[in-house]
C-alpha cells in the first residue's frame, strides 16, 4: 500500500511527465502523462516480463483488496484511486494509489488506529483467503509499527504514559528514523504497548474482512482478472 | 505554542522588517513592519491557500484556546499578546505569541510547573470541546516534556534525587539536546517522575479548562471566526 | 549450500563467460563457458591440489547430501542442478547449485521454515552418518539465523509479536546487515525463539534424514565417488 | 558560586588588566586594573541595563550569602573576597570570589565535603528565605554532584568500594568530562551514593543556615542594597 | 603457543630467506634458511643478551612442554616440531612449532576441545610443577576464549543454542575480532559456558599432566638445559 | 609511586643527559647527568617556589613511605633507589623511584597482590598518621584498580572465571586501555572482584604498617626533614 508523495517526488512526477510529452511530440504534458509519471515515480517501471505464478498472483490481489476493503470499510468512501498488481521495476507487486481527504494536518487517534487497521488488512486477506502467511507484508509491517511507536512515543496517546515524548525525531514526519531518549524499561513497555496496539488492530482488520468475505472474493478476483482496477469499480463492486 | 525569540531569531527579524520598508518605499521600519517581522520569522509567511476543514480549524481555535486560557488563569494576567489559526509556512496551524513579564533570569519550581501546565492546555482543550485527541500536540509533549525532565535531573527540584545533576547539556538553555549521565535504574525512575509530574499538571489545566468551559467556547468561537485576536480582546472576553 | 546470485554476480558471470568464450577463439560464450562461469564466480576456481583428507571429504559429501534430500523431500522435487565436493578457491568444500523455482517474490512462513530444515539438513547429515559435528556448519548456521531472526522481526511470523517490525534493514533483502530497535526484553525473547524454531527445523530435518538413511548413505557415497553430480542423477537414485 | 582560574584565564586576566592601563594613559597595570580584569574574564562585564526584579535579586542575594555563610562557618574564616550580585555578561546573576588559602595540593574527605555543603548553601538559602527553590543552582548542583562522583569513583572515599577506580578522565582535574568504565550494577550503586553523600551535605548547610538565620538576613539585606561586598564587610557583620 | 601462519606472514618468510641466502652469498634458498626464518617471522629475533632469572626460565619451559604434552597424549603424535625457551624480540618467552596434519579443513567439537586443552596445558604444568600461576599465561587465555566462544556463538556446538549464529565475524578465520549480535541475556549465557567449557578442559590437561608428571619433569629439565629441542627428541623422550 | 620507563620515556632520558652534559661543557654525559634526568622525564622538573603546606608536606611524606615501607616488608629489600618529596611540575607531589628486580617477564599471582598492597600503602599510611584520607591516592587507585582488574579478565587469576579472557587490550601492557568484551552480569561479578581483591591488599597494607608503626613515624620524619633519601637511607633506618 502506498501513500502520498515527498516534495522529491513531485518533482521527479513533473519531469518525467514532461518527457512523456516530448515523446509524444507535444508541447504540454497532459492528465494521461501526469498519471503514468506518478505511478512510475512512486513505484516504478512496469515490468514488461514479470513471472508471477498464478497463485502469487492471486496472493497479491487479495493482499491489495485487503487494504482497500479494510479502509473503505472505515470511512465509507472510496478509499483508493487506482489498485493494480502489475508489478513494477522497483519490487513491489502491487500497490494501491491513495487519495487523501481533508484531515491531513491533524490526525485524531482514531485515525491512525484506522490507518493502523488498514495496513494490517492485506496479510489478514491472504491468511483468510489463502490460508498463509507471506513475506509480502514486511513493509505494511514497518508502517504500522511506526505509526504505533509515534502514537505511544509522540504523540501522548498512550494512557500508561500520557503527553511525554519518549522519543526525538530528525525528521519531523513519520519517515524519519528515530532514536529512543528513555529508559530501558520504559523500552520495555513501548514494545509492549506497540504490539497489543496493532495486534488490536489486526484482529478489527479481519473482522472486517470476515464480515464481506464474499465481496473480498469478488473483488480479488476481478482485481486478479483486470490487474488494474480504478476506485470506481472497486466501490461499485463493493456497493452491489 | 511558541513562546521568546533566540538572537539569531532577533537578527532575522530586524532584517525582514528592514526590508518590508524598503519595499514599501520607506527609510525606516515601523512598529508594523516589525509585528509581521516577529510572526513570519517565528511561525513563517501565511499560508495563503491553505486548505484546513472547518473541523480542523475548529480543533485548532480549541487547542490555542486552551493553552491561552490555562496560562490567564494561573497567573491572573493576559497570557498573549496575539492568538492566530493563520497556518504558515512552517507547518504551524496556529500559535499564541506570548509576553515574558519579569522573572526571566529565574524560574522556581511552581513557574516551570504552570508552563508544563500551560503546554498540556492545549491536547486537555481538544479533549474536552471535542472529545478526542489529535496529532497537534506533539510539539507541547516535546517541550512540556524537556522541562519535566529538566526539573528532575538538572535543577534538582525532584524530592527522590535533591541536588544531583542527572545529565549533562550542551547547549545551556532547554533547546539543547541532552545526554543522560546516569544509571540505567536511575533512567527508569526519571522517566517514572516526568510520566508522574506531567501527569498532574494535564489534571490540573483539565481542571482549569472545565471550571472555565463557556469561556473556553465562547473564546474559541470568537478564534475560529477571527482567525486572529489580541490579548486584550482575550482578557475582555475572559473577564466579561 | 549457496543459491542465488545479486546483480554484481550475475554481471561477473557474463564477464566470466566472455574471457572463457574468448580464450576458446570463439566469439560468442556458449552454453558451457556459461555454467563454468556461474561455478567460479559463486564458489570460485577449482582447487587443483586440494588436500582434504579421506575422512573430511567423506563428511562433505554427507553433508552436501544432506541439504539437498532435506531440500528433496520437503518439496517432492530436484533441489538442485548440480551438487559437488570439489573444494574451491573460496574456501568452500563443496556447495550445491539450487534452481529457484516459481515463488521467489513471495515466500510463506512454511516456505522459509522449509529453507531453515534445508540449512540445517548437513550438518544434520554429519551427526547421523559420522555421530560428530564439524565446523562446516558455520556458514549454514548464520544462513539459517538470518532466515529465522527475519521470520520473527520482519516479517510478523512470530504469534507472540504479531505484525510489529524489530529490526529496521539497511539492505532490502535478507544479506544486509540489521540492528536492533527494540528493548533489551524483547530482544531476549527473539533469541528465545529464534533458538526454538531453528530447533524445530533441526528435528525435522534430521527426522527427515534418519526415514531415509539407506538413501542419505547411497547418495554420498555416490557423490564421494564422482566428486560432482546433476541433480537428474541425484533424483533418479532418490527415486530408485 | 565562582572558584580558582584555569591558566587560560590567567593570561587574560594578564591581557585584559594590560588594556585597561593602557587606555587609562598608564605604562603599567596596576591593582585596580587587575581587579576588575580578574572580574571581567570570570564572570564577564557587567550588564548596565540588567532588568532583574526586586524579587529576583533578592532571591540572587540570599543566594550568595548561602554559600558564604555556610563557607564560613566551616572553616571560620572569611570564606571569599568579594559578593556581588551585578549580573554580568556571562549570564551570572552574582558571584562570590574566592580566596584559596593553603591546601590546594591535597584535599581530605572531609574538606571534600565542606565543598560540597557550600555548593548547597545557595540553594538551602532560597528555601529557607523564600520558601521556594529556583533554576538558580543548576550550576551549583552540577558542581557538587562532580565533586561527589570523584569521590566515589577515583578518590576511594567509599566504603562500599574502597580504593577502586570506576572512572577513568581525560582531563587530570575535576572539569573534565568523565566516562564510566564500571558494570551497570556499579552505576546503580554509584547513583544511591551520589544522592545520600549530597542530602547529607544539603541538610548540613541547612542546619547551619537555620541556626544563623538571623545573620543570614542581615547579610542578604546588605548584599541587597549595596550590591557589592568585600569579605572584610562580609566578617565584620558575620562576627557583630 | 603458536600455530600456523597467514599469507602475510609466509610472504615475509620467503623474503627473509631470499636475504640469508643473499647474506650467505648463494642464489638459491636452502632448508636452513627458511627453518630459521620461519621463526624470526613467528616469533621475532633472537635476544641475545635476555635477562630471564633461572626461575623464570624454569617455569617458562615448564609451560611450553605443558602444551607438547597435553598436545601429544591426545593426539597420539609428535604435537611440535621444535620447542624453545630462547626469549625473541616479539616479547615471546618461548614458543612451540607446530605441525597440522590433515584435518585443516573441518574441525570436528572434539579437536576444538582438544585444542583448548591444549591451550591451558601451559599454566596446568605451572601450577602442578611451581604451585603458582603466572602472566604468562595471558595469550593462551585469549586463544583459548576466542575458540571456546567460537565453538558456542558460531559452530552451533552448544546444546542449549544449537544451530544459531550469536555472532558476526569481520575476518573469517578466528582471529578476527567479533561482535556480539545478541541480547544482554543470551550473552550472559554465553559468558557463563565459555567458563565451564574452559574449566572442563583444564581440568583435562591437568589430569593428563598429573598420570604423567614424571615425563613433565623430565621434558621440562631437558628443554631447560637445552633451551631447543625438536619433536623428535620431545617424543623419544616422552616414549622411553 | 613510579615505576619502570617506556622506550620513549628512556629516549628522552638520554636526550635530557646529553643537553646537561653540553651545558657543563663536557663532552660526556655522566651518571649525576643521567640520575636527574631521569627524575625530570618521569616526574618534571622541580617546582622551586613549592607552597605546600607543613601539613600537606607531612602527609606526602608518610603516603611515600607507606608505599615503600609495604613494598619493602614484603620482598625483603630495598623497594627503591630513591624517595622524594620535592613537588615537580608534572604535578606530582612526591614519588618513589623503583629498581625493578629480577621477574619482570614474568609476575606471579602472588607478586601482582603484592603490587597492589603497595599501591594502597600510600592511602594506608595516611589513614593510621593523619586519620584522614586524601585525593593524593587518586593515581595509586587507577593503578591498582587495572591490575586487579587484568589478574581477574586478563590473566586467568580469579577462581570463578578461570582461564577465560574477559576483556581485550589495544596496548598489551598493562599501560593501554582496555574495553569489556563480556556480558553486562559478568561485568557485575568483575566490578566485585576487583573490589574485594583490593579491600583484602588494602588490609594486608594496612596490617604491615601498623605493626611497623613506629618505623614508619621515623622514616616520615627523616623524609619530611631531608626531602629526598636513598634507597640505602631508607633500609638503614629500617633495619635499626
Amino acid at each position: 500500500m502506498a501513500s502520498g508523495a515527498s516534495g522529491a517526488e513531485l518533482a521527479n512526477i513533473v519531469n518525467e511527465a514532461a518527457l512523456r510529452a516530448v515523446r509524444r511530440g507535444s508541447k504540454a504534458a497532459m492528465q494521461a502523462d501526469f498519471e503514468e509519471s506518478i505511478e512510475v515515480v512512486i513505484a516504478g517501471y512496469q515490468k514488461k516480463n514479470s513471472i508471477l505464478t498464478e497463485r502469487e498472483k492471486m496472493i497479491v490481489a487479495y493482499h491489495e483488496i485487503g487494504h482497500a476493503l479494510v479502509a473503505a470499510m472505515q470511512t465509507n468512501s472510496a478509499p483508493v484511486q487506482k489498485i493494480t498488481i502489475v508489478p513494477r521495476t522497483s519490487g513491489a507487486l502491487g500497490y494501491t494509489m491513495q487519495v487523501d481527504e481533508g484531515n491531513r494536518y491533524l490526525m485524531s487517534k482514531e485515525e491512525i488506529e484506522n490507518k493502523i487497521a488498514t495496513y494490517t488488512g492485506g496479510r489478514a486477506a491472504e491468511q483468510l483467503a489463502v490460508g498463509s502467511v507471506s513475506t509480502g507484508a514486511a513493509n505494511d509491517i514497518e508502517q504500522a509499527t511506526r505509526l504505533a511507536r509515534a502514537m505511544i512515543t509522540r504523540y501522548g496517546m498512550s494512557d500508561e504514559f500520557g503527553m511525554v515524548a519518549l522519543e526525538t525525531v530528525t525528521n519531523q514526519y513519520l519517515g524519519g528514523d528515530s532514536s529512543l531518549a528513555c529508559s530501558v524499561e520504559t523500552q520495555t513497555e513501548i514494545d509492549r504497548q506497540v504490539v497489543e496496539l496493532i495486534k488490536k488492530q489486526y484482529d478489527k482488520a479481519m473482522n472486517i474482512l470476515k464480515e464481506n468475505k464474499t465481496k473480498l472474493d469478488l473483488l480479488a478476483k476481478h482485481l486478479y482478472e483486470r490487474e488494474t482496477i480504478t476506485g470506481e469499480e472497486f466501490m461499485c463492486i463493493l456497493n452491489s
